[in-house]
């Protein structure tokens, strides 16, 4: 799926061509940024909101001032999305690095955050979401600051293509056996009608669908409980599922080879994915 | 100082304001990609061949396949120099990503590499080498495999930046109060007549000096012991000091607002300074 036409450079808007970076940028040479990935369903963006806040909680945990405000983005975003006349579903990818500079460790002065962002089509992932996916387990060698949504993603990168060339969908990482989260997505375990993931604290990013699963889950009555789980605990998970804004909420069938549960997508997974359905305005699934 | 105008890309040269990237650059995207810092005295490099292994051990270690050779390096960066009449002090910035290609974590297929490289000027820093340095001491938040020479640098700048924030030049890292080494050097501690430093395991990176900082202790019967030292032993140090291929051998005579030893450069330190000179056959320091 390609970019389409029209991207945002800093607050204009511009052919997709016309866009390049000198070799000095500090999203290049030290991944001196943050991004976010924007889900878009029928041309609509879904927690548009959410994700707007964590870019600006990311920028300022590495402290790059944007002079550009919270509402200012929003507008530019939506304005994005009508430039394209974008009806579909797809997804924005929004960067800010710190900038263009010589290159020095140190933040360099008086030089504007550069930010872009660009649209493409992203179908929903039906076959996935509806029959689940295969997952390894790994070591997350990761930094501290997994909450930071920066451009560091090297570990995340060779994880997800170590999953990919054992035939998996995605790696689940986790830091002396607990579970903290996938190399692109967050986790969560069912067990007993009861929901374990890892604690919204440093070692994972704070999912947007996260949060929202939590809602559907308090909404639903079901136990939500941020105590973690470990490797171990998988292989006696009633259910497992994975969510990320470009996965939705997605069933983990197997993992490490072990089938989860009865090999099929969970009830409890099944419900969350309906509110999930609901909660974005999207078609229901047919399973 | 700005950069020479001939600049490498790929196995070419070009003007340096004639090469720039997409934005959908895995360097810039994900910090997918290595890099090396090459120092130059005189128009010669110093450890070039030590800089171009581990740049291969780097590409090894996160899989980036460059169809160049060792070989083939280091003639293109030895024209780099020629093709610039380059004969100061200076480095060369060399670095390789996996290439450009639509954003997805997994890498690319047929998608080269991209590497590029350029020259600056670069005097000796005189007055830190010869005067010493102040340092701050900072909780090591990076990820486990730090002898990969990636650019996946954010938590070295948050670093950098803390140190001069607080007036410092370096920032030492520790991981549970055994400290690793600085957020761009190596740094060891002289105690009784012996050099501690961490050892070269993957928590740190493999510096060029600090391969030759062993040698030169070594062929000085000064034991080198890779024990590592805690924040703690810095207090009773009697010398410290900091290696880099820009910093060289530089004391550090001061760490969080503690005078180290008697506050000056330490007998150890400068002999090491004045092997250092003297395997990089360049002027010795007047101190």
């Amino acid at each position: 799926m390609s970019i389409y036409p029209i991207i945002m450079s800093q607050t204009k808007f511009m052919q997709r061509d016309s866009l390049s970076y000198p070799y000095e940028e500090r999203g290049l040479q030290f991944g001196d940024g943050i991004y976010e990935v924007i889900r878009i369903y029928q041309g609509n963006y879904y927690l548009l909101e959410e994700h707007v806040d964590r870019l600006f909680r990311s920028l300022e945990a590495i402290k790059i001032n944007l002079e550009t405000s919270k509402e200012e983005i929003t507008r530019l975003l939506n304005q994005l999305l009508e430039r394209n006349d974008m009806k579909k579903d797809g997804k924005v990818y929004l960067q800010v690095s710190r900038g263009s500079a010589p290159r020095d460790h140190v933040f360099p002065e008086d030089v504007p955050p550069n930010l872009f962002a660009y649209v493409k089509e992203l179908p929903r992932n039906l076959e996935t979401i509806q029959n689940g996916v295969s997952t390894i387990t790994q070591r997350d060698v990761r930094w501290e600051n997994c909450y930071i949504k920066s451009l560091n993603l090297l570990p995340n990168v060779l994880a997800k293509q170590e999953a990919k060339e054992q035939g998996c969908y995605e790696a689940i990482l986790h830091r002396d056996g607990l579970v903290t989260e996938c190399s692109s997505s967050n986790v969560y375990l069912v067990k007993d009608g009861k929901i374990y993931t890892h604690t919204a604290n440093n070692r994972i990013l704070h999912g947007c669908v996260r949060m929202r699963v939590e809602k559907f889950a308090v909404d639903m009555k079901i136990p939500f409980l941020e105590e973690g789980f470990s490797v171990e605990d998988i292989s006696m998970a009633d259910e497992l599922f994975l969510s990320s804004s470009t996965s939705e909420i997605t069933p983990i069938i197997q993992s490490d080879n072990q089938q989860i549960g009865n090999g099929k997508p969970g009830p409890i997974t099944r419900q969350l994915q309906e509110a999930y359905e609901k909660d974005a305005l999207i078609r229901k699934l047919e399973v």
